[in-house]
């Protein structure tokens, strides 16, 4: 059963399991899936790109704050701006480990960077930085390091009606910059962690909070059903972050980051993920052994 | 330029806007606009369906709170029960008004009668409010009093590519209940007021809180942006808590309700609205002279 529309993956296991998901899902039967009922879900960091050695978001943020710190030295005594010029990792892995006050302190700086911005002047620094910054390891942009089988994934999944989305628990804004170029998915389709904005004088600006509270753990099923009134039934993540919206779905996937010579091997934050996976028998995709091709490689 | 694919339109100066917009939007040209910006944004209440006496969902809950004071005499001494029991009009007009205070005593009884909901059983409730209950003007039930000549041009859209929304101050899963089956359009394109979920225990259960604000006045294109990141290019609606989604797009149209005889005539509520279509030039549907049918009839 497999075929051309997944070139970039091997006949292994994994395909086997999303061929037959589909099928199943699309034939009369007992796992027959109604269309309207076809969302699939998936998280961007780790299982649409690269996040090694950073999140590129991160990458973006990190060059922000860095000439924020240099207009204002007294930043750098105050977190995370702290944290940022002490390259204190242990800090920044509290935001996945879903730490309150770490997470306050981020979301307080998020607000400071770019309250009162257009969605054009936020667009036009994304992209600046899309084009300009390359990614270390691989010394290319890092939307070249986005995940060629996943895209052909997603296609795939469309073509048999089910409406695809991202649900990250990185910026709504930031994704949706790239979203309709890189994964073809409108922007509407981006589900992430959202700063709120105010309608003012005909023109839509940014404030310093936040709408609807970070888009990971619990927060990605909360996401996805606010935006789309059902929770998925096709979900593919890669981090411990994703484990309930992984639990949400009928079927689900996990990227299982093993091959430290085409892409990056770690487990570091997925330790629980891949503790469920084996429990609940989630479809294991090893970069490895599944994928014949690992990025797109060109935009 | 007219087809059948606006069957319930008259031949007049609205269907003409309407064809002579969608045409320089779809064709090469100065007003070609890319498909991806094609967003169009309809209110619902006396835009989609018939607001009167009241909106259809006011029927719904002054129901259930109506069940709720008989239960607990003591609420009808505060609001907004209050307002209920005493038939004051006044009270519920000032929601349209905007008044912080009025808002602020509605979504307190929101919260308070569905609190711990799920969607399932909140859906079920509003199915058989839908299927038992009539408008009392017409003797019919509500859903049979959506306006056929907005779904023909809710279609008229998709056949040119437009990814329709409908955008309302009335609850986001209240419409998100018949959306699919009414209007053809997915659950995730329903914007409203729409309460806080939280993922407990593998299930999404409804909070008391609201989740970005009310989706009237300026929280209209708010709320667009949020679910889209785009404002729309084309809107409808038809009262004063429209104007800032009219005012957002390139297209308005605003429905006028002037037919007595085969809907409602009145302005109240609308005089700010009307009073900016003449300004700003946006297409005034006149229900009397531009629709040839007004209602839908059936499910």
């Amino acid at each position: 059963m497999t075929g051309s529309d997944l070139p970039s993956w091997t006949d292994g296991p994994a395909e086997r399991a999303v061929r037959a998901f589909v099928a199943a899902a699309t034939t009369a039967g007992p796992a027959f899936i109604d269309v309207a009922d076809r969302i699939a879900a998936f998280d961007n960091d780790g299982t649409l790109w690269s996040e090694q050695p950073v999140p590129p978001q991160f990458d973006f943020v990190f060059r922000r704050w860095g000439r924020e710190v240099a207009a204002d030295p007294s930043l750098a005594g105050i977190q995370p701006y702290k944290a940022l010029v002490e390259h204190d990792k242990a800090f920044f892995a509290r935001v996945l480990a879903q730490d309150p006050e770490t997470i306050t302190a981020l979301l307080s700086a998020f607000g400071r960077s770019w309250n009162g911005v257009t969605p054009a002047d936020f667009d036009a620094e994304v992209r600046v930085w899309l084009e300009t910054v390359k990614q270390p390891k691989f010394d290319k942009p890092y939307i070249d390091l986005v995940y060629r089988p996943m895209l052909e994934l997603i296609e795939f999944l469309r073509s048999h009606d089910f409406r695809v989305f991202v649900c990250s628990g990185g910026g709504r804004d930031f994704m949706r910059t790239f979203a309709e170029e890189t994964w073809g998915i409108y922007k509407e389709n981006v589900i992430g962690t959202a700063a709120d904005y105010r309608y003012v004088d005909g023109t839509i600006v940014r404030t310093d909070s936040v709408l609807g509270g970070l888009d990971i753990g619990p927060g990605k099923p909360e996401h996805i059903f606010a935006q789309t009134g059902r929770l998925p039934v096709f979900a593919g993540g890669n981090a411990d972050v994703d484990v309930e919206m992984l639990e949400s779905a009928k079927f689900s996937m996990i990227i299982r980051h093993d091959d430290d010579r085409r892409e990056f091997a770690y487990t570091s934050g997925a330790e629980r993920a891949l503790g469920r996976a084996a429990v609940l028998g989630w479809t294991v995709v090893s970069i490895a052994e599944d994928w014949s091709t690992v990025f797109t490689g060109g935009r």
